[in-house]
């Protein structure tokens, strides 16, 4: 590799990569003056790509995968098929674990130790897998190509377009920040939507404090400069103004004493309360922490426009404007469908949609062999009652146009996992299984004959569709759908022959898979100063001290490799001892 | 600070920072799958900046710093007099540890872990220090002002220029690079001089293996965007390219295992050797290792043009000329004079020089009060033929115009101080003292009677001169400058009252200091692989694995602060066990 000279570092590391039974051992010393804490990561060679490369006669089918955030990594770590040559498009070399974003914007948590190569991710695996750095501009479903473009502005110019086939093709490309039109949003205000942006706030914090130093910085500038505005009451909002208020007045108060008078943080809420997707419970615990901490929030007021160093407020409730001068702007109020996406939309018939749509196995809606996983796009969900007629005459085995309790039987199963609002239903009725809400809607006679006609039937379930919701644009909806979408390819030829999935109640047979069912596992909203709140599965709620540890370690478990998250734990230990580093890099 | 609350990281980061005795206690923990090494920085609250408010009748002399480099930082590290009134002025608000830069450009350390903010610094000291984030573009000497504007583009305009009045101006600006006015350096190549020249740099690399990835790059093209261009075979030049050589052969070819073949570094020099400066031992060393690693070294052709694709050569020996496709280009040929500088050159009447010359106390000829330390200036040394006369005259007590040994004795310490060159050559002739000097030209007759001259005093001493040599731009002169001036103004009051320096040969008493003299403690010359050569004082050279340890040590040992030697021994542990970092960000 690189002559006959070898290193210790390489001879060193080739112990540790080459030796397996030497891997996955923790080994702790000190240097003087200095920890090390070294983590063997096992490192295969380079080899399973070309494994396949001796039976050029079978021709692999071709996947190509869109997106390297959540939902696209999530997809690829789970996939195992090497059967397929896989291609994947993506602006970033690297997957971000966002969650950390709003840490990476005042150097909690460095960049770096969020971010992992997906060259990385994907050569551990027995996989076929190229990268290319490049933007998907266009899908062609009729030639199946997609049609990409490098966002380099290198010297090398050229020919930077170029297409890549498919036979399969899972767009997982994510959102973009929503605006909601509101002018002067994007020029002069920050999202925290990539590393990227946490980087540019960093900076840009950074040069508030600079400039407000200056002698040429008059009193009332200062106070402008100085002012740090967060808009959007969601979690990213929240955990964003948490953190700049710790930042402030943890690490640069000390360095900037004189400024300490100027600083303030507002944030800005359209709606009556910040964190409403959450327990009633932890809202009211944020706004009260805030308020301790010194956190303007303000609720029910709409931005109308955004100019270089002010922001037009529009009260909701009185329809009274107001002008609020600031430093630095942080827009973090949901998110919006990319460009490309509703280019794709119009030209497959979902052009009167504003999000696109797929069925319960995450393929997209009316086209072939394309999915669509992630924040791009929303399950559309089937409602019962639609499939009425077809469930009911497929349970009447003896078509006599009543459904007994053996009819029911043959087909609760189905039902229920065709349609996961049923569920919820009977959670929310507390209800035990469905024949006790088919009974429900009958008085007392009837329940002892157990027979249901067409219509009974109906009334019976007619509830249950009021319980589909959408899912959250979330990093765990996206990994999960990553994740069962893999599982779908990596067992696509075993449920050829035999389905898994429910019974089709339209059609004859029954589905291939298993429709993607979502589990929820509870959502955390950090709110600074250690304290962060909780709401897990089971509506149970908790918030402190103790609840910022378990995010400490759910977010250590959850990360990407041994590598970030080492690098992440050492950046809570180096913030913990030395502060955040104020350096204008 | 912030309402009733304590957290977690508050008590005990309190704990350490309020209890001396807690500090500089190492403690080493592990926590499951990571590790966390916490090392106590003690943190005085900023309190002294303040003490002398109480006193406002003694009005403080102002002492403006220009630049935070090593000289810079260097100075206000060893100030010492709260009665001054120090305001620093630099576009960076941070030190950077620039022997790492090399390093940073392809993540063996991250571009935070070598950086200081430099309020930090300076805040640990009981020192009344103010700090502007701005560039000096003007120095009125006049009326003993500097002009500053602030560097930021932000949104916040207005009137971004102020002054700042001194009574003593310390330049510590550093210089620029240096391009020879090669036309399209500028636009096309990429510096080593700052940390963002660092992180440039590392993004372009990455850059050029993504580009080469995509399958609309053609082989040729592919061919050129690896093609890697170093110019200057200067430490750094030479450091870098070892460093990009290992990135590229121990991380790159993991992840992009196609495009090696492709992978070429080119490293020009004009002279006939790189590593010119050091022993020949090394060169040859250096350039050995350099061929068996693949990296082309060709000297003696001298850069004439670059375009955005290409470099234009010419060879210095044949004059002929070639054309150097290339994908990234390093240039590092040496330093030139900042801009501001020049003009202020020409305002001392220092306008026909090069370089800003200062004695050898490092004041800045032709102006009062103004001191010039690091790469901006160099010691316009005085030669002792040109004060042969006032030196005789000064010697010869009895004014007889002959010297006996009791006159030299007077003055032979004052000689060697005030000019370093004496002892310089009396090494190179491996001679004892000064006395021999003095009697070696004469016959031995002569030497009996130990009685010169003014024209055998004038022959003794005629080589002496030529052992003048002005000091190298490394960090190690510039910190050594910065530390020796902060110590002249530490000890101002009292040299005012009993001068310590030489005698005056030209006027009457002494000299209030003793003049400027570098201490040379080597110089290091990273090869990649592991090995380092390294030139230690009394041309005592080392090569090898073991100097790369010393290299480790002595680097860990002279970073800035406790959190950058722990950051980059963490960086340095990170790269052995996991590699460098290769997502572009």
């Amino acid at each position: 590799m690189r002559g006959t000279y070898y290193t210790f570092y390489q001879r060193a590391s080739n112990a540790f990569r080459h030796h397996p039974s030497l891997s996955k051992v923790l080994v702790v010393c000190t240097i003087s003056g200095g920890g090390l804490v070294a983590y063997s990561d096992v490192r295969r060679p380079f080899s399973g790509v070309y494994a396949d490369a001796a039976q050029p006669t079978i021709k692999k089918k071709k996947l190509v995968v869109l997106g390297t955030g959540w939902a696209g990594t999530s997809f690829l770590k789970n996939l195992k098929d090497p059967s397929l040559d896989i291609q994947v498009v993506s602006p970033s070399n690297y997957f971000a674990f966002t969650p950390l974003l709003p840490s990476v914007t005042v150097g909690t948590v460095e960049a770096r130790s969020v971010v992992e190569p997906i060259r990385n991710i994907v050569r551990k695996k027995n996989l076929d897998v190229g990268f290319k750095e490049a933007e998907c501009f266009k899908i062609d479903t009729v030639n199946q190509k997609v049609h990409c473009k490098s966002t380099q502005k290198t010297n090398s110019g050229g020919n930077e377009e170029f297409t890549v086939d498919y036979d399969y093709l899972v767009i997982a490309m994510g959102a973009r920040a929503n605006t909601f039109n509101t002018p002067g949003v994007i020029e002069n205000a920050h999202f925290l939507k990539e590393v990227e942006d946490a980087l540019r706030i960093r900076r840009s914090i950074i040069d508030c404090f600079e400039r407000a130093s200056l002698p040429s910085t008059s009193e009332e500038e200062k106070k402008r400069i100085l002012h740090f505005v967060v808009v959007g009451g969601g979690p990213t909002g929240v955990e964003f103004a948490a953190e700049l208020h710790d930042f402030l007045y943890e690490d640069l108060t000390n360095l900037y004493p004189d400024l300490k008078k100027y600083m303030m943080i507002t944030l800005l809420e359209a709606g009556d309360h910040i964190l409403n997707m959450f327990d009633k419970r932890i809202t009211a615990f944020a706004e009260e922490k805030f308020k301790r901490d010194g956190i303007e929030v303000k609720t029910g007021s709409m931005v109308v426009k955004v100019t270089d160093k002010s922001i037009s407020l529009k009260e909701r409730s009185t329809g009274e404007s107001k002008n609020l001068p600031y430093g630095m702007v942080v827009w973090s109020t949901g998110i919006g469908t990319r460009p490309v996406i509703i280019d794709f939309m119009k030209q497959i018939g979902q052009g009167n949609r504003r999000v696109m749509a797929t069925d319960e196995w995450l393929r997209v809606e009316g086209v072939p062999n394309v999915y669509a996983i992630g924040d791009c796009a929303t399950i559309n969900q089937r409602r019962v009652l639609e499939d009425i007629s077809a469930i009911f005459s497929k349970a009447d085995k003896n078509k006599n146009g009543k459904l007994n309790v053996e009819d029911f039987t043959g087909v609760i199963n189905d039902i229920v996992e065709r349609y996961p609002q049923v569920e919820l239903h009977l959670k929310s009725k507390k209800m035990k299984n469905f024949v006790q809400l088919l009974q429900s809607n009958q008085d007392s006679a009837a329940k002892q004959t157990t027979q249901l006609d067409i219509e009974k039937f109906k009334s019976a379930l007619s509830e249950v569709d009021s319980k589909m919701k959408s899912l959250p644009p979330t990093a765990q909806v996206a990994a999960q759908q990553g994740e069962y979408l893999a599982k779908c390819f990596n067992k696509m030829k075993e449920c050829d022959e035999n389905p898994e999935g429910p019974l089709r109640f339209r059609d004859s047979g029954r589905h291939r898979f298993k429709p993607f069912r979502y589990k929820h596992l509870g959502q955390f909203a950090p709110l600074g100063g250690e304290q962060t709140a909780a709401q897990l599965p089971g509506d149970w709620v908790s918030i402190g001290h103790s609840t910022q540890w378990l995010w400490y370690s759910v977010y250590a478990s959850k990360l990407v490799s041994w590598r970030t998250r080492f690098l992440v734990i050492g950046d809570w230990a180096r913030r913990f001892v030395f502060g955040r580093d104020s350096s204008r890099i």
